[in-house]
């Protein structure tokens, strides 16, 4: 069976078609999608995309690029080099949550798996499971090569050409994460940074290479700490402000909107920033701002855990976490991208699924009592508001 | 929003269009369904279903059938009599499972919600939950009246008539439940059995009403004891060979075909039988399978809990079993036509979700030691057996 891009899709939103609609095609070795043609949103359009099977590794290497990607190997354009800094920025954000989740955690630490690709491209997956703070923590990296059919890049593009070109390589790059507390005072979290890019093709004189940026940090408390949100949600609008005042109120609804459990009409959470096929600013400017956003998921998450990771809880706020736990499971199952792209095209089953939290629950018809703590979460996945 | 038949499809497995793809439609206020066309496998349609929105009721009404379907209100066809047959003994069945679940419980009762749809139809949810034997137990039935399109009939008939009828009112009725016991050594257990009819087109002389059965019984251990699989299936065996020896083995099968969580390439369980759109064989016949089928839920399962309830387990028995809780999750809210039908569609998510265990665990990249009895249980969820 085709393997596919599994780690790089090991969490919610992180698929670098996660605009498209994917199908597996077992008989060609591929992974089928259809995506919305741009400007022609009624449109739909199926093609192949194959990539090929990962191989464990025993170290990390230097870079997971191809050398003619690889800017300390080649003379490099500087569009190829988008690709080296951010694979570095994702490999140091990934770094630098780990050692802040290991500073919290006071001993255990990551488990580590890299695989790559013969081809060019790879991963690392870390995951630490059971900690003194933590349930369970998962933060991967992935680079993949491929190859898509013209049809994609026709359609992509909206070109009216009617030179077809081959096949075109494309690549994609990200970081995923999900952390899930064991104490129910302390809030979920999740984020993933990515960014995807075409070849030119060879084969039509002027046809450009594509690129976007996608990605958003999210969270999900059991209870509200209104100081707790504030904080969150003012970090994410300080890193989006640095870049365009419309970033932040643009990419709050858009993360309320995605995170959104279409069967209970609630949210999973109390959101935070989420964009997707970002290409209409200058490509410089959202890399800075991908990375500004990966930087500050240590200063939005880690303060807000330390506060609350040793405050005394009872039975009755356990089993409502875990009721939680149960909405985060209905989510990355039934409706995020990420995953179900993940589980129908039989990626690596474990780095997909470290998103779910190590215990979940459901009870019949549980209906919290108004006015309660419980209430008022849950009343705030339902009426998403404005925190800041 | 439109409803829909939600407690129908409470359970796995337990929708009325069970081989078909649905497709929800909100501007329309209609289910929209395509299924493959009879005789015609590479053809698939796509039509539209409307239901009522159900109405909670304080008391069980004596039938859920429109007076015209009622035996006791009118001179009803043999044929429509299947219909009031089919009511009484999944309203029997669903009431001598929870007699003999409460008889096991000692003590905790069934909660109970009725419901029906001005126009005809209705429903029975119960639930027992936390009890002493049963972390969760779920036993509903539904009666639902809806029209299909002429498209849905005609592709059903495989007819080459080109005398087109009007929309075709449908009836559909069905049990369904799920029982999730604490003990780790006690099994969970499935089973669902529906009936699913068409009226006669009234504008197409001489075009048929039609009907088909579908259903099935299911378990599913955290550890093998082979007195229980031997037993459980036995009892599935002799409820098959009263009718045809052919029912066994094929259904026996096509449950271990059905249940298949396929990112895992694992069953959910052990299995036991499962049919579908079965319809060629004498209807007096099938209706009979079916009652023998639901009649023999007891003496398969109650005997295994009864032996099983009691028994001592360690934190790693416990562990186990929430892990394999966390498969039926999977395979649910993932693969199971009824489930995922309901949640697209906008129904009754409680009785929908009613399915899902109390709680359920994931651990990342667990594997069981080869020889264990975890390891066994999963060979045999890997590579299904003859158990009898």
């Amino acid at each position: 069976m085709a393997s596919h891009s599994s780690t790089l899709l090991s969490s919610p939103t992180f698929a670098p078609f996660s605009s498209h609609r994917l199908h597996y095609s077992p008989n060609l070795s591929t992974l089928r999608f259809s995506r919305p043609i741009r400007n022609k949103p009624n449109l739909a359009l199926r093609c192949s995309v194959s990539i090929e099977k990962e191989v464990p590794e025993t170290e990390r290497p230097f870079t997971f690029l191809r050398d003619s990607d690889d800017a300390t190997h080649s003379s490099s354009s500087s569009t190829s080099s988008v690709r080296a800094r951010f694979e570095t920025m994702i490999r140091a954000a990934q770094d630098s949550v780990c050692e802040a989740i290991e500073a919290i955690e006071g001993g255990p630490k990551f488990k580590e798996d890299v695989w790559s690709r013969p081809g060019g491209g790879g991963g690392i997956s870390r995951v630490l499971q059971d900690g003194n703070v933590f349930e369970k923590a998962g933060v991967n990296v992935s680079v993949v090569y491929g190859v898509m059919p013209p049809e994609a890049y026709r359609a992509a593009k909206g070109s009216a050409s009617d030179q077809k070109p081959g096949p075109v390589p494309f690549f994609a790059a990200g970081v995923s994460s999900v952390l899930h507390p064991k104490n129910p005072f302390a809030p979920t979290l999740h984020f993933n940074y990515r960014y995807f890019e075409t070849d030119a093709p060879k084969d039509v004189p002027g046809a450009p290479r594509q690129w976007w940026f996608g990605g958003g940090t999210d969270f999900t408390p059991a209870y509200i700490f209104e100081e707790d949100v504030k904080h969150f949600h003012s970090i994410q609008k300080q890193a989006c402000d640095k870049f365009d005042p419309s970033f932040y109120p643009r990419f709050k609804k858009w993360c309320d909107d995605y995170f959104y459990i279409k069967h209970r009409d609630e949210r999973r959470g109390l959101g935070g920033i989420f964009f997707d096929d970002l290409n209409d600013y200058d490509q410089e400017m959202l890399l800075s701002f991908a990375t500004e956003c990966a930087n500050s998921v240590v200063p939005a998450y880690i303060p807000i855990v330390e506060k609350r990771k040793d405050m005394e809880f009872t039975e009755q706020h356990k089993a409502w976490q875990q009721l939680r736990r149960g909405r985060y499971v209905e989510f990355n199952l039934v409706y995020d991208r990420g995953t179900t792209f993940g589980l129908k095209t039989g990626g690596r089953i474990e780095s997909i699924l470290v998103s779910l939290p190590l215990s979940a629950r459901w009870e019949y018809d549980h209906k919290p009592e108004e006015g309660t703590e419980e209430w008022k979460l849950l009343d705030a996945c339902i009426n998403p508001k404005e925190w800041i």
